[in-house]
């Protein structure tokens, strides 16, 4: 299969996208999309592709189209099985079925929470969206997201990852959200809980994670 | 498989597994949370299930356990794959390709909209929890919704539904909370688009949603 990733390398999306493609030793083409200057997620091509304009976007063979960097990862699981790490285990049940609902906790509970904290800390200043953090908007965020790691941190006590004791797509797409906080004060949350610490450090110490950040430079 | 499902009637979680669970033509035995008088959902054999302590959570031969409504759905759809509606089509991959984005698409765009403006304009009152709709909250989430339902209308005078030819899981999800807003003022929103409004109609019309409500009586 070709693969081509339409995508932003600073992008917590096309990086969950990424981090995957690496896991399960896909070759792919990256097309850098410039959503500053030009703004071609916005364009007509890209719009056929994603009706939301947004990165990242996926195109296999030039004949499969995918948008949501989760649908992505998904798809990447289920069609390069056997290759690299493995994340489908379709004759166990169980271990399905221990791993499924943390890829929700991971899309409907985390995420927009840490997306939002990164913008107001990292990203808004970086691109120039505005000089000040909102300091209530942050300790907002950050009271969300002790609750939340306050529930990870037991899971953590009883396996290594939230996936169970391997290391799944759960895990993986946490990632980007998790490099961006360990660059900003809200890493005291992470540093206040030893499990959550623990596998923090494990998931950005991951070969796929170097590859991705070595993509920046 | 023995399945049990323990939850809320009037849940818009609870009902995307009811769905699926009419759908797949799969017996269950239901069992009925409360969460408001004894906050059952809360106790120690319920955090024991989903540490989260919401509803719905899922019980397959006592053995496994399952919590968040999207992992259920999938599960369902994976493990009684050759029976009731189908949902998973292992040797189509462009099929999955197409479908996959729309389960991320109503797990992270429309259900926090949908699901936060049946609260304000359904459920507060319903359950005492305040008795004003705030009516800069509603029309903040309905300028969203018009601008995601945009969207959903170009899709859908391409093809009937959101997951392409057939019925999807991405349709299914959407179900409890169209439901709702079908009962408030924001109904407006979809019978200003001919597609979306058409599409409601058509999922709503489904017989699994007919005894998901006739379990309500
Ligand atoms: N749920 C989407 C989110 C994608 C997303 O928000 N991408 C951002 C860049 S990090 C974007 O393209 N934003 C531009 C826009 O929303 O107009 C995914 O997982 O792929
Ligand atoms: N993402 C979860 C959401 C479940 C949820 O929010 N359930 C509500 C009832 S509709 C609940 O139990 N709320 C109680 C609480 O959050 O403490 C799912 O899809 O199952």
């Amino acid at each position: 299969m070709g693969i081509k990733l339409y995508g932003v390398g600073q992008s917590i999306y096309t990086r969950k996208v990424l981090a995957c493609l690496y896991e399960k030793e896909v070759e792919f083409e990256f097309v850098d999309v410039d959503v500053f200057k030009s703004k071609e997620h916005k364009n007509e091509f890209f719009l056929a592709r994603n009706p939301f304009g947004q990165v990242p976007v996926m195109e296999i063979d030039g004949d499969i189209t995918l948008f949501e960097s989760r649908a992505m990862t998904q798809f990447l699981a289920h069609n390069f099985m056997d290759q690299g790490t493995q994340f489908i285990f379709p004759h166990d049940k169980k271990k399905m079925a221990e791993m499924a609902p943390w890829i929700e906790v991971e899309s409907t509970k985390f995420s927009p929470i840490a997306a939002k904290l990164g913008f107001e800390c990292l990203f808004k200043s970086m691109y120039g969206l505005g000089s000040e953090i909102d300091e209530a908007v942050v300790s907002q965020l950050e009271e969300e997201l002790c609750k939340l790691l306050d529930v990870y941190e037991v899971r953590l006590s009883k396996c290594k990852y939230l996936s169970g004791d391997d290391f799944g797509l759960a895990d993986l797409h946490h990632m980007p959200e998790f490099e961006n906080i360990m660059k900003i004060g809200s890493k005291k949350i992470v540093e206040a809980r030893p499990n959550v610490s623990k596998w923090v450090a494990t998931i950005l110490a991951r070969p796929s994670w170097a590859k991705v950040l070595a993509m920046q430079n």
